[in-house]
């Protein structure tokens, strides 16, 4: 990956919000949202942010800030999807990327004022005055099992012999999800109805999921797709992928086991997957990646799943943890309760070994879809991505801090997901958050 | 359901062709696909199949041939996708499919001749001279696995204790498909490669498909969707569909078999999906429907499954034929071969009870989404809807009639597959033809 002027933590904002250290979106992030003035009928359209503000490229436009390539890929942007703009390909993203940051970038020696100020301010809208929709139209949605950590913890709970799927040390495993019930951060998920099989029945029942859990995945946006029958090489994937948002693939564990053999999950999935409405950069990520290694005595990948790249930058650290907030903690302003903490670093497959797996018998990605990472769960108990995990299948509790204790989620509780990148020397990479909360099921129908 | 005078064998369409005794497309058939001129640089839009014609609804709309909800719905029909149409609803596509009726009837005692008739046959276009496109664009893809014939064959094949999956006669399995690589009927596949673990190896490699077969099903396009977290109940679940076509779900046995176990098929299947043009209502299906019996001594459905309306007629008596024509057979104008036939009204579960499974977590189902049916394989051995199953996986060969024999599908092969329904006293109701040609593999990536 190649490192540039903006990526260099030295260089400031003349937005003050852009600088502030824990900031999670500093001049050197600029990721891309679909967004609107709250409670307004203004059309939905493509926003960068920047500390505390969102900047309305449409705005940009209008003030004939840009020029260029750069002009032309905030045109895209007015769109209420980024896909046409997905679509531009690295060129594109690149010039929009740099062109923002110039605007934006504070004058040499002088952070308090730039001649353009006056002009750029209007092109901004306070975050905590809008609301966001789902950053492009997503043609089709999988969801991928790449952390052995939680498979191995998954086999460990389900099984009598914990030993892992003989294919998941050769191939990215996935499955088609459900795109239809994709929605924003912020949204309510009501707890779905379904059958499940009793320990020690035989005839199975019908009720409101007793198991509700979450997944802490990241989601990754490709931006170029495929032709039909034409596989990505895995030394180009990365090329295709524009960037990551957080994801939270809600789980119903009751259903999901009575229904996943023998074709795999599909209502146990299907009634909801949250993702954050911010995607960032794969550029802006550059300075996070790390070498990719396979330990000796395992499997090496097969030739379409290894390249000198992959092994050498491949993975990314990206920090991420989960909170939960109970109804209770809320209505007593008592404060959440971290559930784990752990980096996308572990993550037993790269998203370019991903795109090449999924292309290699032809299938087509479009721009626009979205792949799941699959639970992100580091190699220590605490670093686990599920409930299921943490809990040992609910046997054993989690604390919330204020006597309240969960084995899976219960109406009210809100999940929150936060991600961030931070290394010594450069400016701090967040991801915001994604919160979904829990609704009552319906009464059975 | 209830039929009507659109169902009345005894009349006749004033258009010739539409009378053929063999004829797919009858007066009281009606389906619907998006259709231009070949080659020509027209516009897609909704076409209804009459005889060899296909009416052209964008130019009855401009001869001023149709009149309030009928207009309104043809009016939605000059978009290059049938989903604006769906989303009206149940009333309008019966006052379409009336008016069409109506238009295309001979009159009484007069085969020869109606007063419209030069403006009318202005609106049709020869189906010789068209092309076809997606009839809808499709949010989601869900393929059922609901015949149980097919469920038994294949775990005789696979597994040493033949037993079906102890839910299979619980709910109606599924999973999601992949949206992006359906394609319409007359296109080609490329045989994908692939993982695959030859018998007695540990380490997988990476070839094409030497095991690539068909699947026999019938398409399910939604009409109308629901609201998320708002199950459809069993009762009213058919109000939601708005007709069926011929679907190829293509497989690459060699490749499901390895990467299958845990999370279902994935690249097995999202390399192609080929469908038939042609969407016959379900209203032009209801002389056919037949009762939906479940023997007392297998488990009965539960609650959200069962409804007397199911009981007495949710199946529907489709027949269905696949032919398989080979690149020699083509060459030397030798006949195809037929090598199955069956029967949709052997499904272990109906379309009504798919879409209330579907939706029973709450899942979204969205105008012009897809279901699959699964696999339609009927009792006897012929009626196998794969070649997994006719061939023992390849052990004991079809015989082609020229001397050739097929384990799987070769190169150059043509897979096509036929329906229609014909019961005493009522016009045959016919799905035209769904066709699929396989290409050689790309050469290893």
């Amino acid at each position: 990956m190649n490192l540039d002027r903006t990526h260099d933590a030295a260089v400031k904002s003349w937005l003050a919000s852009a600088n502030e250290p824990h900031c999670d979106f500093p001049l050197q992030n600029l990721p891309y949202a679909i967004f609107r003035r709250k409670g307004e009928s203004e059309a939905f359209r493509a926003g960068i942010a920047l500390g505390d503000q969102v900047i309305d490229l449409a705005a940009l436009l209008r003030e004939r800030c840009l020029s260029g390539l750069a002009m032309q890929a905030a045109i895209a942007c007015t769109q209420p999807s980024l896909n046409e703009f997905f679509a531009m390909g690295p060129g594109a993203w690149r010039a929009l990327r740099h062109a923002a940051f110039a605007l934006f970038e504070a004058p040499a020696g002088n952070v308090s004022a730039t001649p353009d100020t006056d002009v750029l301010r209007r092109c901004l809208v306070p975050q905590a005055l809008v609301e966001y929709s789902l950053p492009a139209r997503i043609g089709d949605y999988t969801d991928f099992y790449t952390s052995i950590d939680h498979a191995r913890n998954i086999v460990k709970l389900l099984r009598p012999d914990p030993v892992l799927s003989p294919n998941f040390q050769w191939m990215p495993i996935a499955y088609h999800g459900r795109v239809s019930s994709i929605g924003i951060s912020g949204e309510e998920v009501r707890r779905p109805l379904g059958q499940r099989l009793a320990a020690g029945h035989s005839v199975p029942e019908v009720s409101a999921c007793a198991r509700l859990d979450y997944e802490l995945e990241l989601g990754i946006f490709i931006g170029v797709g495929n032709q039909q029958g034409e596989p990505i090489p895995v030394t180009s994937a990365e090329q295709h992928v524009f960037g990551l948002c957080l994801l939270n693939d809600w789980s119903a564990r009751d259903i999901q086991m009575w229904e996943s053999t023998p074709l795999g999950p599909f209502l146990a999935k299907n009634f909801a997957t949250t993702i954050s409405p911010w995607i960032v950069t794969m550029e802006a990520l550059a300075p996070f990646r790390h070498a990719w290694e396979r330990p000796a005595d395992e499997p090496q990948p097969l030739t379409y799943l290894d390249a000198p790249a992959n092994r050498s930058e491949g993975s990314i650290d990206i920090q991420l943890e989960v909170w939960l907030e109970s109804e209770r903690q809320r209505a007593s302003q008592a404060p959440a309760a971290r559930l784990s903490h752990t980096s996308f670093r572990h993550q037993y497959w790269t998203i370019a070994q991903m795109v090449a797996h999924h292309t290699i018998g032809g299938c087509n990605l479009q721009s626009g879809d979205l792949l799941g990472s699959g639970t992100i769960s580091g190699p220590t108990a605490a670093e686990a991505g599920a409930l299921i995990e943490l809990t040992a299948a609910g046997k054993t509790p989690v604390a919330l801090g204020n006597g309240e204790t969960r084995g899976f989620l219960e109406d009210g509780d809100a999940v929150v997901m936060k991600g961030w990148c931070e290394r010594p020397g450069f400016a701090r990479i967040g991801f915001g958050e994604n919160r979904g909360a829990v609704l009552p099921a319906r009464t059975v129908v």
